[in-house]
């Protein structure tokens, strides 16, 4: 296929030779106006859709189509996670430019398949154009199994907060890519080529994060069907801002106890841990609230197979704000506002 | 709003001010990880997703962006209105460069929200980011209120081919805008102003079918309940690549009567009614086919508000291809290949 002379015909010609493994209640995935399915019956459907823009999200040189297309369909996944959905199918708007080489798009494509047979989330329609710089956009929907959905609003006065997943690696792999970026790693498609470039484990674990976030996925729907978290979301803007969701849609106050919040092992350049974990951003960890009870339920029976979860800190009646804790200080954690605990 | 630093809390925020009306089967529109809704009972559900991008698929300077909010709308209803499908809600992904005026985005979203109340469409989501150029991504999705999805796929030999709307006045419309386009477009949000700039009615009526398309809603979802249609598509990409769908995927072949097309009254400059009417594209106009009995059916129960139907050709055991038919010259119509009947 000529990038050139894109068009959606072209996507669902190409996605019509592709074997995806769809669910019977998938009517119509490709080929027509509309994709058809039959939903899930009594569940919700929950719906999202993200951008991923060049430039903006990423350098075109930095990342290869295949980790992009599988990231794409991965912070859409996250948003699900969050939530406590399962996922059911996706759609895809992909826009590239004319100068791309011609196995841009079916790398990009290998790899958006690939995450969706992972995660049971075929693409079953979508749209595809040309245009000045690379535009990614997904739209996934999921359901809820026995669970129902998990807000931010919902934190209680006294909730622990509770953090899955690792926070900080990603932003510390984006500042890897700001001072050592280089169109090398255009061509990486697969983790030991990129533990290659990397050089030393703890690189390439920040590099793995910022290019193949995890998602969450059956962390999130299991808190939601055990009904252990009172609010959740994921963490895409950095664990301060999305903190801040919380008890502004809670209305309660946050401490975080930095004694124990988990921090990468290391600092790149001036980036150093303690900041890319409150505000890096991209980490796609689930943090949610549990009650004394929930998280006695959460310990007894949480599966080992799951990342750990970890105690963070708690949520109690006062101003929407996020404070910091270390040892027998407390500090306001305003945008930037944690100065006073950089070493 | 300050442009240059949108994030997607932006559009959660200035969305939580807004007053659209929602179906209580919408449980969360914004302001969390998804949307989530309770889907229709019994219903299946056709889902959609349409980008238009600036300098591909519009320039900025020639539509206001009032008229492009209101477009990105319009032309993913037309896709649900191919399936026969009544709408339900949508979600937008949305980046805008910085460089444009405060008041983009307040008019690109009066006229989204605008056309979503117009059509039962609430918004319920999406995503923000800053970019280079205009970047608009909707997803649309419906549902089926009595009838049947109907696909492209399902014409019968013998049928009938029966056209709804107007086609090749938006062609038409592109070609003043390729002659004349200035940036007094730019400032253009009502249509009182844009017959004035038009000047005379018939170049007002291509320029509007050109910004705001017909998005043939009723009339899809008419067509499905009564069962009157085997086959449908919207023709965006203008009538005979669209036929060609239709004949390609059920194969069959297609006769288009031209003495029987309607055509726009009128050419401008080099295109001509019978190039723009045959491959003009962003008509939104219906195409379906219908067999006898389906004919006697829509002729004994067509709404009288409606716009007409009218009869343009049939279909046909034989290779799938589309042929153009005049007095007695018959024609095979490839892309470009009715220079014969060009006056």
């Amino acid at each position: 296929m000529d990038i050139s002379k894109l068009c959606e015909k072209d996507l669902t010609d190409w996605l019509r030779d592709r074997s995806q493994s769809f669910p019977s209640s998938i009517i119509q995935h490709i080929g027509d106006d509309c994709a058809v399915f039959d939903p899930p019956l009594k569940s919700n459907l929950a719906i999202t859709t993200d951008m991923l823009l060049e430039d903006v999200h990423f350098r075109r040189h930095w990342i290869s189509p295949y980790f992009l297309g599988r990231k794409s369909l991965l912070v859409n996944l996250s948003d699900l996670a969050a939530v406590g959905a399962r996922p059911y199918a996706c759609l895809l708007g992909l826009a590239l430019p004319a100068d791309l080489p011609p196995n841009y798009f079916h790398s990009f494509m290998k790899g958006l398949l690939e995450e969706g047979a992972r995660w049971n989330t075929p693409l079953i329609g979508g749209d595809l154009s040309q245009s000045a710089s690379i535009f990614v956009s997904v739209t996934t929907w999921g359901f809820f199994e026995t669970g129902r959905p998990v807000w931010r609003s919902q934190a209680q006065d006294g909730d622990t907060l509770v953090l899955i997943g690792e926070i900080g690696l990603s932003r510390l792999g984006l500042e890897i890519l700001r001072r050592e970026g280089s169109s090398e790693l255009w061509k990486i498609d697969n983790e030991a080529s990129l533990a290659q470039w990397a050089g030393e484990n703890f690189r390439y674990r920040c590099l793995k994060a910022h290019f193949l976030p995890q998602a969450l996925v059956q962390v999130g729907s299991w808190l939601s069907e055990n009904q252990v978290a009172n609010a959740m979301i994921d963490i895409s803007d950095g664990l301060s801002s999305d903190l801040l969701q919380i008890v502004q849609q809670s209305n309660l106050t946050a401490e975080i106890d930095l004694d124990h919040l988990p921090l990468p092992e290391g600092s790149i350049g001036e980036v150093n841990s303690l900041e890319a974990a409150l505000n890096g951003g991209e980490d796609y960890a689930l943090l949610f609230t549990a009650s004394q009870k929930q998280m006695e339920r959460l310990s007894s029976t949480f599966p080992s197979e799951f990342p750990p979860y970890r105690v963070i800190g708690h949520l109690s009646r006062g101003e929407p704000s996020v404070y910091l804790k270390r040892g027998g200080q407390r500090e306001s954690c305003e945008a930037g506002g944690f100065d006073h605990f950089r070493s």
